[in-house]
């Protein structure tokens, strides 16, 4: 059984499967276009090189365990033609995105851009206006494991919370939650609305200009999710004519987000270059699922941890 | 009975007040120096105006109600020998206190300073080092209702909390807690070292140069609490020789920090300018307890709510 890994590991972490898996034939390349493919059964990828040429070449392929979330840019339909299993890592990056998402909130509420600036001019200004997180309302909009963590934390801050699904089914976390048909309803409740959603055929361009016609002047609009969620010019009208009070952006229609965007230019947005989730404990919780997943393969349990349905995407 | 007031109070709030407590003289004054005090028998204060010969004028004066925590400033002594009662508004300090504390702690943990300092380069840098807030410990010295509250909020992102008192007796939200005595032991298994002590005769100086050698090199050090804990010329050299990690300071030795004090020129520190408890609730609040004792006053209840030991301090 030969398993390909297209990112580099730390020796210590090669060292550690070689020696927990025997068996298996381990290959690290420092990126898939240096692969040998040929007789690859299982490839270990962050899932942004995988298309159809790739999947021509890797005619053993039987398992890709994506070591990210994010699976938008694969191709799915042939995956799925070829009965191909994949896996990610969801549910890893719930603690370091959460911490990023509650640190965003409390540093606008808590006045530490002005802070900083102050500090930087030697002036100690006394005059900037924080408020309170806490009895603020956070619309959450596609809480899986990573909105559930959002909305535990905040509910610790005091946080009214509520959620924002396909179904409206209830979520761990969220005071109340709506189906994606009363998104528009719950927009003008929310103090902070934030996007966790995957990028599928239903989330995309799911926000458009009304949607921030019906936020609060005052709302601070966050994505975490992904960035094709809504069309950057409408992002950059909203922010311009103060339709809402900020934006936290994390992701964008184009990543890297390319220097002539408008966003670069406003004052009133945060653009994080999609890093929320980096951590230092990252590869190796990813290691940790992948090999759990691994003994289970081995042992003919094709039931994986975090699975997904190629068809819905997620 | 007449109340004075040494701040200036919103009309609808002195409107209130009023309505109220329609057997009460209200007068309201923008500083202390503008007050008639001859007949006063309470004077509502921020706690920084009032000496000896505010009480040899004030000679009705039975009941200070301070609107802050801090009552260093005061000649307590002086007050105790008067029997005038002092009250405070401790307790409200702590939603806005501790979310500027977890702010500052998540911010940095989450590399919020590169994320603001990159974007307006129009920079987009993935390469910026962020760690979690999860899985660290705290070790938070003096904790009454902040720390208690900080702790408990640290608790929800998985922070191990210790506490450290003069008693060592066990406090809400304390994983852990040990006394004064003990304190150069905890320090070296601290991520985070946050003060929240007042300024009491044990306090003053209680941290010198040997607890930042006892700290980890990484450790963030945060006061939250008074400037007088420790001398500022020994936080410049701790931080200059990177004993510690990064220092946030809300609180100094001299406020305002002058423009020539070496803190300024550091890049390992960020410098709030004693506003952490700042919220557009705080005044509201504070009436709230004013109200609250006002009226046990009237009716001849001299157990007020945030009575002080004038001996103590706090």
């Amino acid at each position: 059984m030969k398993v390909v890994f297209t990112f580099k590991l730390k020796d210590a972490q090669c060292d550690e499967l070689r020696t927990q898996f025997p068996d298996v034939s381990f290959s690290m390349y420092p990126s898939i276009g240096e692969a040998e493919l040929e007789d690859a059964n299982v490839i270990v990828t962050y899932g942004e090189d995988i298309d159809r040429s790739i999947l021509d070449k890797a005619s053993s392929l039987e398992w890709i365990m994506v070591a990210s979330a994010g699976v938008e840019k694969m191709p799915l339909d042939d995956i799925a033609k070829r009965n191909i299993v994949v896996s990610n890592v969801r549910g890893i990056h719930k603690t370091p995105m959460a911490e990023s998402v509650l640190a965003h909130m409390l540093a606008l509420c808590r006045s530490l851009p002005a802070i900083y600036e102050n500090q930087k001019q030697k002036e100690w200004n006394k005059k900037v206006q924080s408020v309170e997180l806490c009895d603020s309302t956070a619309l959450i909009i596609g809480p899986g494991a990573i909105g559930a963590e959002i909305g535990r934390l905040l509910k610790a801050f005091g946080v009214k919370t509520i959620g924002c699904n396909r179904t409206g089914k209830p979520v761990d976390s969220m005071d109340d939650i709506v189906d994606f048909s009363k998104l528009e309803e719950a927009l003008p409740k929310a103090d902070f609305v934030i996007s966790v959603l995957p990028s599928t055929s239903e989330t995309k361009g799911l926000l458009t200009e009304r949607h921030f016609d019906a936020m609060k002047s005052t709302a601070v609009f966050m994505n975490f999710g992904r960035g094709d969620l809504v069309k950057e010019k409408d992002i950059v009208e909203a922010l311009k004519s103060e339709k809402i009070g900020h934006a936290v952006l994390d992701v964008f229609e184009r990543e890297p987000l390319p220097s002539d965007s408008e966003l670069w230019g406003l004052s009133n947005i945060t653009i994080s270059p999609h890093i929320s989730s980096h951590s230092k404990h990252y590869v190796p919780r990813a290691l940790e699922i992948f090999e759990e997943n691994l003994s289970k393969w081995q042992s003919g349990d094709r039931k994986l941890t975090n699975l997904l349905d190629p068809e819905r995407g997620y």
